[in-house]
């Protein structure tokens, strides 16, 4: 998959994807209807009719990221597509208008000063890898899709961060979050 | 035209649009065509095939404002469609891969503290009102579309606002604007 700035990356639920769909389930808000498999696409999608569903995002830049948070990530992410990280996850959020009407300078407050999010992430690598992506300016349904890659033996740990994150003030802006849990196939 | 949050905007160079293109220029990098109409829309427009060109953008939320400077720019920011703000401006502008792989609070520095982006648009309200749309996550040509109405006994101070921002340390890492001046029809 690619890996630079701004890049379109679409998400289907369709019978063909090379993940399966272990389980999906609505933490907050309305769910996703069913789905078999799931593929991940870079680039423009032109085949969407044949999808339950498809979320598109872009990889983009940091938003919230400090230059001394930002050192200590890059050293520490692994790649997606590690041949033993053969579960995983795809968590799609919607943030409040309430959020989105805050200023930078409170938004950044809450992510990290008060619900530690980057520091959260950083106690669960290099095990867990995450690659985020922007659909809010699409005028796509979530405004977030985070993708993590683990290896079984990881799950564990990925729903202790996963509760941890939501326990936290900045989730309680969270008004829609799906949790979809899937294997590599074949 | 709407105002809320995540409305796609669409400004087409085309023959019938609202408004009279001026002057349209390449301040740095590749120019635009030119054309002799601007329309805006607002959603999704389908009738691209009969523009010289087009460009998307979204409002969004504020990227880099702080609860201070937020509430100052609200109690002072007129609203677009005065009858007499007949000069309009429309500048898009493309930053480097240099200014985007900067961290969050390294960007505000140079936006804000360094450049005094926010505080030199303040001085030109409410004389010149301003819409931001942003362009980058949408895989568009330009970053960032900014949309000025002003009346014409204020295009002097227009011009002077844009000088202080292209002097700025922030305008380095600018690598393509250009500048189009335009006259509301009728």
């Amino acid at each position: 998959m690619l890996d630079h700035a701004s890049a379109l990356v679409t998400f289907s639920g369709s019978g063909g994807g090379d993940w399966i769909v272990e389980d999906i389930r609505a933490v907050v808000g309305a769910p996703l209807p069913p789905t078999e498999r799931l593929s991940i696409e870079t680039g423009p999608v032109l085949h969407l009719a044949q999808c339950a569903w498809s979320l598109r995002g872009v990889i983009s830049h940091l938003r919230y990221t400090t230059r001394d948070e930002a050192a200590l990530l890059g050293a520490l992410q692994p790649p997606l597509g590690r041949p033993e990280a053969t579960r995983g996850a795809l968590i799609p959020i919607t943030k409040s208008t309430t959020w989105w009407d805050l200023p930078q300078d409170e938004r950044r407050a809450i992510y990290e000063e008060r619900s530690r999010h980057t520091s959260i992430g950083l106690d669960y690598l290099p095990r867990i890898a995450r690659r985020l992506h922007h659909s809010r300016e699409l005028g796509e349904p979530f405004d977030f899709l985070t993708w993590f890659e683990f290896a079984p033996e990881h799950e564990d740990a990925f729903d202790d961060l996963v509760a941890r994150l939501r326990g936290s003030e900045e989730w309680r802006y969270v008004e829609r979050e799906v949790d979809m849990r899937l294997s590599r196939a074949g």
